[in-house]
């Protein structure tokens, strides 16, 4: 994929400048100096050579083919080379020029423009307004960033360039390899989406990296992203999460920052490993770019020091990573070679005196036990230690094994020397234990992702066609909520028990209805001009005779004609009154980027005060309903306590797959809500008490 | 304080030894090689000269008086050298010795020795088993480190030996300046307090570092930590706080680690900074140590590039830190001289072609804006900045303004010559923008507790002579419980309204004590041998008539007597029913570290599921019980929701404080709670419904 970008043939610079700190010169030089072997052309309609290349005053003017233009040329001409390219048969370009979309409404119309100009002519495009792209192992540097990194096994996309630019600081200054570095840019043609899938297919790439703003479309990006993370580890950084950052963001780019919410359901349905700083970014990388993944959460720890390993294990304690009590044989072993003041239990205590022999058998015999899943190794430069020595028995018996090893040298000038050798043979060293210890647990999770057995998306097929009329019937008549009687169907159609109900139109009706369906009743005005029922007194609960139901009748009646005294009145709905069982609220939003989520939450108090909420974006798979119910924290009250009975949770389960179909089914619902939706004993199923819909434009 | 340890006249290494790499050794090297001023005592049987200085067979041959001992001998003769230095009149000693507490059962008993030893000679000690101890300005390094570190006004004190020279090492690897370093090793005489004292008077010292992983004595601890932090910044980094940590931390140093939650209550209490990992440590070191603090929570942001410029602004948001609006007159100015596209709202982007001069001129305008109490300067090393240049206007103006200036230059290699001029000109600088960000909240925080006005303890003197009987009987019958009668003696004491209750031994007195009181009524079993009352059916609640009255009567003591044959039944209590209000928990529990904590909760589920309650530790100050309350997450249920009236949340503080002076009153209280304790309406007070008391010895 994008085979010309980062394997072209041959590149023109267009806008090669002989001009020293201009972008378009060192670009160019980036691409000689950093040993491009493809064909270069300088493209400038003035020098006729530049760094020594023969230069041309345009494309047109190339006697070859050209796989690659790499345009830096003032904005305003931008559009006339774009359609040079395509007249040249060139198909991929990278745009650099700034002062597009970011600059304002006039950048806004010259971008629209480019777009059109760009499909028109065939040629696709990265940027505006980026710094450019880098391949180590097709040695291209198209960028007009200082320096090239090693190579490497670690791919990454920046929507900043600044942001990229510290990031490749960062890798230079610390010897760790990338394999393509990509600055989006404005993101006008070449999406996010599409490097993804390309540093997915890349045989280079081992792990994926990317900086965020905003994105375009949420529900190619969660499909995309799905796709790729089920193949590597896509960890992302995404800014633009608060409001001070949104305000930030779309002063920056003009790219519509999502909101937290949304991309957090995004994040954990496509399996994305969210960074939340640049430092995050770059340990998790490490760990996985150089490491097996971990299969199981059992860490073991050796340390030649008591602190840092207690540090270590609270961390691993925090996110739920288990210290495993070593096997009687192992704690043998151990305690047949180290001294008798060490401590043979995780963590391993080698002591301060331990040689890079004693970390060697230590290191050795815990790898042997079949329940640690990954080992973590702690030095501290005590004044005896061997760092160098420790760090290469470190590395050699990192490489014959299958489980990841990470390690924290603590200090800095002490243990350079050791770092610089573990760097080299792919152990990822952290300088504090902790970040280790996340980076870890990051792997895990990963590698619970990927095991994760195919998502299941059930489909509920009857219901559309029924209430289709039902939804389109609102359109033309231009109203935005269902009313009673309407949504009543739509939860039948979608197969949602619901409490009996019958309409009366007189206090002799409601009687009769009250006596069919059994007492206790709750009594509900029905009145198209009367939405929030109970704020004006139009809803009695528990009524329990005769008596009470004539009373309740004349009251709601005489209530709703006083307080809205032209409400068309229906009548009084008479609705079994249905008691026990929890009270959860589901209901379907639309986010401004991913489209509809579905959300879950206990009832009351807990979603109004505690926000204990859950979002998933549409589609949910099975395993999306079962997570988002036990993650929020009120999750063992289903469960029960106290010797409660356990609630219908897989109803529960059931209902939020329902109102995902019913999303995909009716895309003009812009907001639904059960609430309460009133769960039984499990077995039992669920009961919808009261919903209501807000239904939009197409 | 502590005067010998950190500027003693002369100084006796007591087991120096010719041979390089001995311990005895290197301290004696380290002294000679950095410079202390004073005469160095080596002492050995042996040796007639150590690295050319004389030795002596033993301190009571030295000629002069010794100012501090230097004790690095085998442990078993680490107690008469203690005598020995009692003899010679020394009263201060550095014991690096290993082979005490730390290894074993043996190694205590020696411990407990040296302590009684070196107690009856007059000889306070630091140690055993630690690295020693450094002071950068009188040149003293009485330890076995590798280097020493430059001059400096951060003190750090740790318990372990191990990360205080992984710390060291990162200090002089990075030219941080130290002021003190002392490595606790056991504690065995010298504690973190008395430390943390010392350090407080130090005139060299500006913020106090420690880490630590257990301590002896916690209610010393926060009597003195809040001494310490109102005068300086305290910060601790405490490990062994989950499970698996504690584990460690017990083999290790055979520390008792404390619980976590009590921690957290005396880091609260005490202002102590907690810092969460190493890394955490230096930053905020590195902030306070070098910049003023911010008068208030507004920061303003300046960056040459967006990306870094919106995770700044996440992080703010995050912590709480306000991106203040920069005044009209300031952006008037911003929008004077910077170039057109740049954003002249905060964070303030000066773009990417930014000179030294334009980040001088913004910065210097940014900074006279009256509402920004702090300043984020944040570079990407793109390809024209100026990196020394631009480090150096931001040091000159950080002299000569009182607001905080902190900057995060990201990347390494390109910005290194900046960022080494911004650490030499005291201008703390950050990797990641994240790090300076919480950093700058952390010292908002600390300034906010040096400005908190003087903590009052109010005192409720009257009740501990009325009850003191109650609580002594208790003692001699060797119960545990206080009886029903006891509990209402007990709470009616000490002011808490319960429910009218009258007992009755015939269902005729139950009648008329219901009538008395007043329908409806609860009804509750008396008995000595009954304690959970409403799991053997002893307690009915909503008793509404006389016929109820007489069947429950009836009811409870059959069901009573059948439950628990030989119970004595004194009677039946007939009790007020109290409804209306919100039900809270308060009690008290007993911390093996802290002593008595105070607990605050909501009753019900919020306590038992989301466990969201808070706890300090007695005594509580006004401001505690102010806080504990509103720290829990279901606060607003207190204040109200849905326009329901608020609580009497003044009166659930002054239960607190009460329940504090009864901690005082009563030590041998192991726990006690009131639950539910019901608030009523602002203004209306609390009613102790239900309570348990568990007693122990004294």
């Amino acid at each position: 994929m994008l085979d010309n970008f980062f394997n072209p043939q041959t590149i023109a610079v267009i806008g090669a400048s002989r001009t020293s700190g201009k972008v378009g010169h060192d670009i160019l030089k980036n691409l000689i100096q950093y040993g491009y072997q493809g064909a270069i052309y300088p493209i400038n309609p003035e020098a006729p050579e530049i760094l020594g290349l023969k230069a041309y005053p345009s494309i047109l003017d190339v006697p070859g083919q050209i796989g690659l233009a790499v345009i830096a040329v003032p904005p305003k001409s931008v559009l006339e080379v774009v359609v040079q390219c395509g007249n040249k048969g060139i198909d991929s370009a990278v745009i650099i020029t700034a002062g597009f979309k970011e600059s304002g409404l006039e950048g806004t119309k010259l971008e629209d423009e480019l777009v059109r100009k760009a499909k028109e002519s065939g040629v696709r495009f990265i940027g505006p307004n980026c710094l450019g792209i880098i391949d180590s192992h097709s040695r291209i540097n198209a960028s007009f960033a200082k320096g090239m990194p090693e190579k490497g096994n670690i791919g990454f996309f920046s929507q900043s360039g600044a942001l990229g630019i510290a990031v490749l600081d960062l890798a230079l200054s610390e010897g760790i390899g990338l394999s393509k570095f990509v600055s989006m840019g404005n993101k006008a043609d070449i999406s996010d989406e599409e490097i993804m899938l390309a540093l997915s297919e890349d045989d280079n790439t081992k792990v994926i990296l990317g900086y965020i703003e905003g994105i375009r479309d949420g529900k190619k990006f969660v499909e995309i992203a799905s796709q790729v993370s089920k193949k590597k580890p896509l960890i992302i950084l995404k800014s633009g999460i608060t409001s001070s950052g949104i305000k930030a963001a779309s002063s920056h780019t003009g790219a519509l920052a999502g909101r937290e919410i949304s991309f957090d359901a995004a994040f954990k349905q496509s399996g994305v490993i969210r960074a939340q700083t640049v430092g995050e970014l770059f340990n998790y990388a490490l760990a996985f770019a150089n490491q097996p993944l971990p299969q199981g959460p059992n860490v073991a720890i050796i340390t030649n020091s008591g602190g840092p390993g207690i540090l270590a294990a609270d961390a691993c304690d925090k996110l739920g990573l288990q210290l495993v009590p070593l096997h009687k044989d192992i704690v043998d072993k151990l305690r047949s070679f180290l001294p008798p003041y060490a401590s043979f239990y995780n963590p391993v205590d080698i002591l301060g005196d331990a040689t890079a022999e004693r970390y060697e058998k230590a290191l050795y015999t815990v790898v042997q036990d079949d329940k640690v899943n990954a080992i973590l190794v702690l030095l501290t430069p005590t004044a005896v230690v061997d760092v160098e020595g420790t760090a290469k028995v470190i590395a050699n018996i990192s490489h014959i094994i299958d489980k990841p090893v990470l390690t924290s040298f603590m200090g800095k000038k002490s243990v350079e020397a050791g770092t610089k050798i573990l760097m080299k043979y792919n152990v990822p060293n952290y300088s504090y234990p902790e970040h280790a210890v996340s980076s870890l647990n990051t792997m895990f999770k990963y590698n619970l992702w990927i095991k994760k057995h195919e998502e299941v998306y059930p489909t509920f097929n009857n219901a559309r066609e029924k209430v289709r009329d039902t939804f389109e019937c609102l359109n033309n008549e231009k109203r935005e909520h269902l009313r009673e009687s309407e949504v009543y169907e739509v939860l039948d159609a979608y197969g949602f028990l619901q409490p009996k109900s019958l309409l009366a139109r007189t206090p002799e009706e409601a009687v009769a209805a009250a006596k069919g369906i059994g007492y206790p009743v709750v009594m509900k005005i029905l009145s198209p001009h009367v939405i929030h029922k109970s704020d004006i007194g139009g809803v009695r609960m528990n009524i329990n005779s005769k008596k009470e139901v004539e009373n309740a009748f004349f009251d709601i009646t005489t209530r709703v004609r006083h307080v809205v005294p032209n409400a068309h009145i229906n009548g009084v709905m008479i609705q079994e009154m249905i008691s026990g069982g929890k009270e959860v609220i589901i209901g379907i939003t639309k986010d401004a980027q991913f489209g509809h989520m579905v959300m879950f939450g206990l009832g009351g108090i807990y979603v109004e005060v505690l926000k204990d909420v859950s979002f998933r974006i549409v589609p949910l798979s099975k395993d999306d309903a079962h997570e988002m119910i036990r993650e929020t924290k009120v999750f063992p009250l289903l469960r029960g306590v106290r010797g409660e009975a356990e609630a219908d949770i897989e109803a529960i389960e059931n209902s939020l797959l329902i109102l995902s179909q019913m999303a995909l089914d009716f895309p003009q619902i812009i907001e639904a809500e059960i609430n309460p939706l009133l769960v039984k004993k499990r077995g039992e199923g669920v009961v919808a008490i009261d919903a209501r819909f807000i239904i939009g434009g197409d």
